[in-house]
């Protein structure tokens, strides 16, 4: 028996043109599936879309646990800070005003004491500031009488935001006082505009003062005293760890050139791939360094590093370890290239240049010791030492290969030798380079 | 006759020790002097660091005149929002509640339509999501009693602020949504905590969503109608310009080392500076490029960019861009370290590696001219092929080089032949690349 469903399967509705053409037309549920597709798709992405930032979270949290006890942090400073509202002895003190406390530790709460501190000082300064002029302004405009109040006003909030918002694009302002001129122009216009219809101007501006003084100083204390992220110490861990990402890197270049496995251990080629593109991280952590050191300037006596440590210094180093890290690339760029240069050659070199090599990341490593001790390393002078003998033997092997008409010349041509010269004289420059890290790193050690 | 001043100006105080040694007490004038001193040297200092930020801003208003405009466009906003305080039968209408509209006008305006476009945005999904939120906990810490009823709100506020602080390191939501995050913590802080003491809560929420609507929209009016600046035209124009920069950086390096002068017309040592040094410009744009493409996404059509407009295609050539500044880099690196080859060689390779950095400068001058017009243009396609057949000389003569005996290879070593090697395989890599960026830009000139 034929079923229903099956005569409706193979019915279709045909149109014919009288040019001879004739066309399907499609049935409606046909299209009605199209759409049901297009939105399961569509459904499919927005999960997937969701999987994947849940891992993301996940793999942070688990990475990076001082980012999740920050959350936490301002979680409690949040509850700390409304309290001012829940309890009612509080509240009759400071009233609606409270608020603005609640903002204050929104806005101001960062991940680090030094940036937390700063942007603190600098919402006080920016108030303060803004307070004064604010009063100022004010008591001129009511000079002119009722009708021409608020056209000075008007006036004056548009000229003097005008010149505040500029002000921002000034790289040396823009630097340290970004946020500090945002609340200038917040408090100013506050002041001039609401201050308008309030009578007592000078009571709102202390009030003001004080709510943030309160949000400040919660916001201070929770990030001093409960697992406090120090921006010096970033700064410092960072430092210390692109140094040893790019003693890494180098080895494992190195050993991928000449086929030898200086760390045996690494048996999985995606460890050993993400070890060789470590340099990238040096590359890329400019912007890092700079803000941290900025912020590290604020910061008291910790962990160490006195008020006053010499944060410039590291800002110097970590120019240096860039500079490293672009020979590595240029070093990885020749090895991709696929040039291999001829095995007569390769083991002429092979000895002396992995030796330099090693003696580079050794120095490197050694640095590292350096930096978390903070005192100078016994060592690192004579692994110094070693990596100039090292360059002088590189040197030698290169001197030989011009000199002596290489075994026999029409074997080997010029541009067979060129992958393993430049590799050669990347390696000296970053001996090079290593030798100045070292310098400006014993410098550091030396003074804190 | 002697004076009493002259008297007073010989009169010394000394004191003798018994070992023989005697000291002379300075009397408190001269301390008084040194202090004289040091306050002075300290005015100085700050007199000359005023002078410094003086200079800082004419030249950043004479440059950038743009940034200017964008300060008092600001300045005309918040004049038009404060509209709200000044007039009464505007105030009547909202009340106490403009200064909303004043706070987001502040926080909101940036500098491009797209970044303004994309804050106002994340304000108002923030505001939304945080105030739906908001309202459900209000109502389920309300069936709890009045006891409870501070507890599970202090409870959730601690909870969702820590979540949301944390999702903010989230790489993927940093990008896009950091804002909108703060935003959305502002306001459930806002409504649970000083919703406690509110009895319409509804009718704050609309009220501040209004305000927010009114400061919103007066920014993106003011932001698109009066001089706008596109994130879109701007990242346009910076990748438009570097391509500008390292053509020039490419032909001053070249003419530098082969001692010719191909743009006769720069006499001046400090220009002629700058020019080469254009390259570091372009290995400093990458976070300003990513940011202008993800705020360009948001902007209407403009200025013949389609809404839709390719902008990630934009951060490909930006990539590849700065891969051939990393090569200029290296060419100046090259040239700086003194290492000239001898002028045999110098004269074999001169012709063709001239040739070469001139084609290839001149394709990407060329590419300039697509970018500025948008359309294809018909010379490329020849310039292209006349860098390739550049190419093939360099690499001719490197062949010949390494082939023959050169000359006597007595005189020449290997050594000194390395500069001339490096230099010419530098170039031929910047025109690989420089090939890729005419690939990439004429794809998004046809698409556009």
């Amino acid at each position: 028996m034929v079923k229903a469903s099956e005569i409706c399967r193979g019915f279709e509705c045909r149109i014919n043109f009288p040019d001879g053409i004739s066309k399907v037309l499609v049935p409606e549920r046909m299209s009605q599936s199209r759409v049901c597709r297009g939105s399961h798709g569509f459904v499919k992405k927005l999960l997937s879309k969701f999987w994947g930032l849940n891992k993301e979270t996940w793999n942070l949290a688990m990475n990076e646990p001082k980012k999740l006890i920050h959350g936490f942090k301002v979680g409690m400073a949040l509850s700390l800070v409304s309290l001012f509202y829940y309890m009612k002895p509080l509240y009759e003190g400071i009233g609606g005003n409270a608020m603005w406390a609640v903002l204050t530790v929104i806005v101001v709460f960062e991940y680090t004491v030094g940036a937390t501190l700063s942007k603190c000082l600098n919402k006080a300064a920016g108030t303060f500031l803004a307070g004064v002029l604010g009063i100022g302004v004010h008591w001129i405009a009511r000079q002119f009488g009722q009708k021409f109040e608020p056209v000075i006003l008007q006036g004056s909030v548009c000229i003097i935001s005008a010149a505040a918002t500029f002000s921002r694009f000034i790289p040396s302002i823009k630097a340290q006082f970004d946020y500090g001129v945002l609340v200038f122009i917040l408090t100013i216009c506050f002041i001039t505009v609401s201050g308008y219809r309030v009578e007592n101007l000078l009571e709102l501006a202390l009030h003001r003062l004080s709510t943030i003084a309160i949000g400040s100083s919660i916001c201070i204390l929770t990030s001093m005293l409960f697992c406090p992220v120090w921006a010096g110490n970033e700064l410092h861990n960072l430092i210390r760890n692109n140094m040893e990402k790019l003693a890494d890197s180098l080895d494992g270049c190195i050993a991928q050139y000449f086929g030898c496995d200086i760390n045996s251990n690494n048996t999985q080629s995606e460890t050993s791939n993400n070890i060789l593109l470590g340099y990238k991280c040096v590359l890329d952590s400019r912007d890092t360094e700079e803000s941290l050191a900025n912020f590290a300037r604020w910061e008291p006596a910790h962990r160490g590093f006195n008020f006053g440590h010499p944060w410039k210094e590291y800002l110097k180093v970590g120019a240096s370890l860039r500079s490293c890290a672009y020979c590595i690339k240029a070093l990885n760029c020749t090895i991709d290239s696929g040039a291999q240069g001829p095995d007569i050659l390769k083991n002429h070199f092979s000895k002396c240049c992995i030796k330099l090599s090693s003696n580079s990341s050794a120095v490197l490593k050694e640095l590292v010791v350096v930096m978390d001790t903070m005192t100078k390393s016994p060592k690192i002078d004579f692994k110094v030492s070693e990596m100039c003998s090292a360059v002088q033997e590189v040197q030698n092997a290169l001197k030989a290969l011009s000199k002596q008409p290489i075994a026999n010349p029409t074997i080997i041509s010029l541009t067979e030798v060129i992958p393993l010269v430049t590799l050669s004289s990347l390696l000296i420059e970053i001996a090079g380079i290593t030798g100045k890290i070292a310098k400006d790193v014993n410098g550091f050690a030396n003074k804190a």
